[in-house]
């Protein structure tokens, strides 16, 4: 069979590939580092942007846009920020094409040189405070609620689908306030809504937790995360919350007078998530037969395929299928026939395990004359036998087991894969064994931290928030700990 | 007031300008010829968006999204297209930003030199064929039936909000067929769903046309368009539907096999409509004192206004302006309610005005008294008294009259001001006076069209589709013309 995946086993990183680009996910593209999203993908995608949508407008949020382009010079007007990004910033120097009158067919033309060299956005920070300091006077005008979906770039050298491309799609939100605890609920109730997304919708359990000094975002005072663990061991960040101060306001001179008439610099945050969600969907779930996908956010939740035999029972193989397609978009199910003639239905079967979707009905004429289907699940694989009548409600309700299923199980992987550790030898060993979270005592200095990552290659994901306090010793050092923090190798 | 708008009498294209900011539409950016589109002006992009989204859904199209960067050899690859695009393009050279070793702050890398410099996508009908190439090889691969929603950037010399930016947001439709027939009835197809949705969901109505040679779209066979008239009398392109025959499958190689093995080239269209429909949307209707925005994508249908008189029927008020919301909601219409303390319910009544508000309901303590409000149409400016009890039902048929009335309020001024001449004088006449649509003969060639266009700026904005043949003589030189076509000057 052409679909069969490299396992799991085999290679993780190639099954992850062949995965993207067999199910429909993706594909490379001519332009280096850029990803192309096929169809299958993006309506994934489409799925979860508009569920996210939702609760962003749901807590109050509306979106905008801003240019795509970023003066150089505002990029360098927050010193951390533009320290941050300036290695992968892709640039845009000249405005216009022409002839090369030697010949050498079409050339930039040297005298369409910009003045000032403009940025294709890696994340909108800076355009954004430049526009609202012309939206903001008083403590009126505040908060702004704002959130943006947009393509961002940053020049990565090694790129993986999804995972990390030079371009990608995301979302940004960047709201202004007028008092830093406004600010701080703010980066709070968005980790939260990111937290439930995840979990709820993508079945894949999160830690919410805080950043290290090291692992800010650049400009950020403080970078709330939430980490999810891959089924390799390895953790994936999987969205961002920040509290960014006074630092943009600071650089873009965004001050407002308060109640009281004095002038003030405006508090912000900025928070989002990506196209990289999607990688992180793929290997949360999947298996060596392909993709498993979360009924909420799947395209197709349940695909109907019909088993001919012989011409005379068509038409009624036909008219039942339609009728139970009929039934379950009734309850608001998402469902596909399949009954093109040029593939066979074990081709399709293997096709649509590939594509992860939840449940899939075959009905053949025996299935017709006893008023029954066969069903199976994409989660557990198991399958079962049907009566048609009452069908619609079992259905939606193996499409809610489903997707409990699928977060229970990726949470006791996650359990029993998060390691309490006491010694270096213990920590190196889980790294190089069963991987996974690592939960050890830190000493809280950078320099602990940078050695540790030299050494193991493992980073700290987070201080998980509500941390439990524990007097210890850091693993590397030995000096004194006061809590705690999660490591691990990550995406 | 600070909201007066300049009018459209004293001078249109003021008017214009002061009526996208100040109803909070759009915004300008630090960025030459870049928009920031606010919060009220996304909102209606999302309504439109999402409209034209569910119809391009039910007519089998997919979304994908393929990469923001051309390489400039893709470009070149169509000789029409390139000739069409090069003096417009944003171009990336440079891949880092670096500090300047000299103390001159950030500057670009020198050493981060592109091999070959990306285009930013004009329009992206190269990078997709290129794709394409990889995705078909046999009839069964076809049709593809793709959309993508995106930003693109043409280097725009003289901008103007929305109608005109360096950078846009539009959907541009790419699909592959495999015979002329169904490209071509594919471009047809896409044309009517641009002109069923300007009409019942804008409120605008246009002629749908095809282009003569000079004013097609680089690398097309035909454009297909549709064209509407502004109050000024100026008609606009709003949107267009390209059969490209096997241009772009020649430029990219692209052929499939067909049902008898022969190798054929594919055939292709490409379609559009972009953020200038909201320019179009704002000088269809608005008037002196701010938009009119039609029922259907009016991101707020209805606004209450409550008026308080003191402090103990406040709460009354509150209550009986909250059980009107949700019979209205109950209907699906789109209800705000504007209890602000800190403006006055005068300033409001102009806000919502200026907004393009379809209807505001305004309840004091008189009104509560007698159970009834006041509404005010914002389309005619009528205002009666209604009874609260059957309140919502009575809303949602004005709402389908302020539809209903605007489309027709705006086609008589289509009929109006589309005058039938056949001498020059006439014609230069009608231009300068009243302007609008000119319907008349043309000998059919490119020059007498261009030396129209030098003389008297008026270009021919389509041959409308099913047009009457009828002999007569080119209003210019006379020459023998089989059909009328129709001229105007154009945004």
């Amino acid at each position: 069979m052409t679909n069969t995946l490299t396992t799991r086993k085999q290679d993780y990183a190639q099954w992850y590939n062949d995965l993207v680009l067999k199910a429909g996910l993706a594909d490379y593209s001519a332009v280096r580092g850029c990803m192309v999203i096929k169809p299958y993908g993006f309506a994934l995608w489409e799925n979860m942007r508009d569920t996210l949508d939702k609760m962003f407008k749901d807590t109050g949020h509306q979106n905008a846009y801003f240019p795509l382009f970023i003066p150089k010079s505002f990029l360098s007007k927050e010193a951390a920020h533009v320290e941050g990004f300036a290695k992968e910033c892709a640039v845009v120097t000249h405005y216009r094409l022409k002839n090369d009158p030697n010949g050498g067919g079409v050339i930039v033309d040297p005298e369409a040189k910009l003045e000032e060299e403009l940025i294709v956005r890696p994340t909108s920070e800076t355009i954004i405070w430049s526009t609202y300091k012309t939206w903001v006077q008083s403590y009126r005008d505040l908060p702004i609620l704002v959130n943006q979906w947009a393509n961002v770039v940053r020049w990565e050298m090694r790129t993986r689908l999804f995972l990390r491309t030079a371009e990608f799609l995301w979302q940004e939100g960047h709201t202004a306030h007028a008092t830093k605890e406004e600010a701080v609920a703010e980066t709070h109730q968005m980790l939260e809504v990111y937290a439930t997304f995840a979990e709820e919708y993508m079945a894949m359990p999160v830690i919410k937790g805080v950043k290290t000094a090291n692992e800010r975002f650049a400009g950020a005072e403080d970078t709330y995360c939430i980490e999810a663990l891959m089924q390799d061991g390895k953790a994936l960040q999987a969205g961002t919350s920040h509290f960014l101060g006074q630092n943009f306001a600071k650089a873009f001179d965004v001050q407002f007078t308060d109640k009281d008439n004095k002038l003030e610099y405006v508090w912000a945050t900025s928070w989002g998530v990506s196209t990289r969600l999607i990688g992180a969907l793929v290997m949360a779930h999947s298996d060596d037969n392909g993709l498993i996908l979360p009924p909420k956010i799947a395209p197709i939740q349940v695909v109907i395929v019909p088993i001919y035999k012989g011409e005379d029972s068509r038409q009624r193989i036909d008219d039942k299928t339609k009728e139970i397609m009929k039934s379950l978009q009734a309850k608001g199910i998402r469902v596909k026939i399949d009954n093109d003639d040029s593939s066979r239905p074990g081709w399709k079967f293997a096709e649509y395990e590939l594509r992860g979707v939840p449940i899939r009905i075959a009905l053949g004429l025996r299935d017709l004359e006893n008023n029954q289907v066969e069903i199976a699940r994409r989660d557990t694989k198991e399958k079962a036998t049907y009566k048609v009548d009452g069908l619609a409600d079992a259905m939606e309700q193996m499409l809610k087991d489903i997707q409990e299923n699928m977060y229970q199980r990726a949470l006791n992987f996650r359990e029993e894969n998060t390691t309490r550790v006491d010694t270096w030898d213990d920590f190196v060993n889980v790294l190089d064994g069963k991987g996974g979270f690592v939960s050890a005592h830190w000493d809280g200095t950078s320099e602990t931290e940078e050695k540790i990552k030299e050494l193991t290659k493992a980073t700290i994901r987070c201080i998980p928030l509500n941390n439990k306090l524990e007097e210890g010793k850091c693993i590397l050092t030995g000096n004194p700990s006061g809590q705690r923090v999660l490591f691990a190798r990550a995406y």
